[in-house]
């Protein structure tokens, strides 16, 4: 019996510096939980100190990454964000209904502006 | 490039009643973020209404599972559980040292006390 199903989300080439904005991903995760039909619980967000970016030989000091994560009465969506690497993974962990599901990541997906993605579904809690 | 790991627990088996409530995970969560060197941003957790457990033909209404989860300056532990089935998923996210996670793993796992395990271990943000 499957107790939920885990929906993990690698980005890469997210160059543009709002993705990596705490703030953004409050508002974001605020809307694709309306979308998912989900009951929030607690949205929590840190904005990470500044990081050091390689380009070429040189580099420069830019805004670190952002962690949100949404604690949700059908589970929980957590990310992070590396502005240094312009990457972010997103999971999504849901025991309710997946009837939205769909929708939820389709949303979310098409408000983070990227290159290239990597989606795994996983089911979670299978063992007997 | 590797940006973190995720490694993803399906524990089965989960009678005993203190491993569904909240406040033994808070607890639980507070010993192997320092057991993994890790540092603590936030933690928070809940403990839902109780549930139904069927018993052949007849049930009973038992205490409701419990949701915890750590925020981390090196990513996040989060926890879910349903007494109903036995179950708890448990998730740890680092982007950080690795060096004492395994540790970290393996007490989480000591003071969960189960049948049957699932471990799945990612790698995260592999994409160029």
């Amino acid at each position: 019996m499957v107790v939920g199903i885990s929906i993990l989300m690698d980005f890469s080439g997210v160059v543009d510096g709002k993705y990596h904005s705490a703030s953004y991903w409050e508002d974001l995760l605020d809307q694709v939980i309306k979308i998912g039909r989900m009951t929030k619980l607690e949205i929590s967000s840190y904005q990470f100190n500044q990081v050091h970016k390689h380009q070429g030989r040189s580099g420069s000091y830019i805004k670190g990454g952002a962690t949100a994560f949404a604690l949700l009465s059908e589970s929980h969506i957590s990310v992070h964000t590396w502005p240094e690497y312009e990457k972010a993974v997103v999971d999504v962990f849901t025991c309710g209904s997946i009837e939205h599901l769909d929708d939820l990541v389709d949303y979310l997906i098409s408000n983070v502006q990227h290159s290239e993605i990597r989606i795994t579904r996983l089911p979670r809690g299978e063992l007997s």
